[in-house]
């Protein structure tokens, strides 16, 4: 099971096990927006009532260790699949979470958790409906939550056409000195642009924008970028000594930023979009980063000003070594 | 976080932590069946249509090991949440899977796993429409699969009144020797008892009924058993060496039964159920094996014969050491 080092999850990234997963399923995934593959996975409980679910982790070791208490523990838990549902454009409603852990965890400290879990939830009216709870040998610790929403118009991946305008709301990089685990899911402007018809498409930015901007993207399509336009945070200034070319790789490729990327209709009014947006969320910094341009080769992302591919960034990747 | 002996999760019963985590949640949480701890989570997306959310974890080193096939941990991973789906007369619909796993995990074992996944899934018309994937140190390898359901009336727990009988499908104990991945989910039986209005509570027997039973009872009721009808496995007589006492204990207390433990409602025409269920589930074997009675005090499972608490029993207990 776990020795064949020619051939496991360390030999592929994550969207090429994404894709043999599709590959194995078959017909047992849906077409999209029913099949997996986006932020949220969509299903049609009534017809014409378009439901969303979100499926994410939080495994000790990997996105949180000692340094955090409980209580931050949870509330990124819980930030975390609500980040998913802000980039369909959904609303929250009702949770589900299990806990898989080490019979030796401190009730004291999995009471912290539930309380940072009860704290996020309340704030984004949120309710817990169940959930499962299961031993695992060693000192370990991994909690899984679902979140169902609704979502009259779900926001999908891979359907930005030429001309639709490239946003991101916020600043970038950096995420790991403080913000990956105290920032704010952005849902009233995902239900906004849901709402609206204005997004053509969208994802929320865990691993970087190197990986999440071709996610965007529809076939023949290419996301042509101004560099001199990412809006670099504070944070990754910082960590790279206000060096703007490691500053300007680390907003590309640092992951858990949690900001919306999102592609503009290109038939929307983008001056009167950005008026709108600034009138409805004047604490939600967006920037337009570029824009969806026709194919130009196998080359997902292109430097506006040179026309040429950004080949020095790579997003996190969680699998391939 | 893990070096607590004195107040970690070794100290408390699963059913505690699950009191102490509605607790911590308080109104976070709904009201019942809005609340957590039945076997499947009940949401109301549109009034007057109830979906169940099923939540189950498999863990590799507690819920199977490398004695199984990949393919048969797939399959086990879906049958357990199918098992919850019909415990609560639901009908199974839309799954997400997360996987946290070593990334030296082996693809062909992946591969076999999924597979496993979609044979059970397509027998049984279920579509996984998203998911997760998450990296872990170590050789370790945990799936979480969330069945979405539709139910027009979910069978909860704790609604067993006096007189309701008590009913168990198939037979009890020993399922380590094969029937713990590779039972069949009692669907159609759960839904049929749930369009007729039949059953007052049901669940799943996944922990032995000797924790199970208790979860069926309102408040000041018993469950009056007639331990000369318990159908005791051949699997459970084979590990008992032929011993009547301890084949009855194993019935009582082994876990991954997954067949289904429900009551009757009292005004119910029990001769003719048991006619109307052996022509309906002619392979599904049906055993009455008691009655709810007022409550004897703190005594939840009282022996019919002489009348006394069953004492030597004791289910399976997730985190108490």
């Amino acid at each position: 099971m776990f020795d064949h080092p020619s051939d496991d999850l360390s030999c592929y990234t994550e969207s090429e096990i994404i894709n043999k997963i599709k590959a194995w399923l078959g017909t047992t995934t849906g077409l999209s927006p029913m099949g997996i593959g986006d932020d949220c996975a969509v299903f049609t409980p009534v017809p014409k009532q378009e439901y969303l679910v979100s499926t994410d982790a939080l495994v000790y070791g990997t996105h949180f260790d000692s340094s955090i208490s409980a209580q931050k523990a949870g509330n990124k838990l819980t930030l975390r699949n609500l980040s998913d549902i802000a980039a369909m454009g959904g609303q929250p409603k009702h949770a589900t979470i299990s806990i898989i852990s080490s019979s030796k965890l401190s009730i004291k400290w999995l009471s912290d958790f539930f309380a940072g879990i009860k704290e996020t939830s309340d704030q984004y009216g949120l309710k817990i409906v169940g959930g499962d709870l299961c031993r695992l040998e060693g000192p370990q610790f991994h909690a899984v939550m679902n979140i169902i929403g609704s979502s009259p118009r779900p926001i999908l991946r891979n359907r930005a056409i030429a001309k639709d305008r490239i946003y991101v709301t916020g600043t970038l990089g950096g995420s790991i000195l403080e913000k990956h685990y105290c920032f704010k899911p952005h849902l009233s402007a995902g239900q906004w642009l849901s709402s609206e018809s204005l997004a053509s498409s969208m994802v929320d930015i865990t691993d970087g924008i190197a990986k999440e901007l071709p996610f965007l993207l529809s076939d023949n399509t290419s996301a042509s970028i101004n560099l001199d336009n990412i809006p670099i945070s504070d944070a990754a200034w910082h960590l790279s000594n206000q060096n703007k070319q490691i500053a300007l790789k680390k907003a590309f490729c640092d992951g858990e930023d949690y900001e919306l990327l999102f592609t503009l209709n290109s038939n929307a009014d983008h001056p009167k979009f950005e008026t709108q947006w600034s009138s409805r969320f004047p604490n939600v910094k967006l920037t337009q980063i570029g824009t969806i341009v026709p194919s130009q080769g196998a080359d997902l992302i292109i430097d506006q000003s040179t026309q040429k591919p950004i080949d020095w960034i790579l997003g996190f990747d969680h699998f391939k070594t």
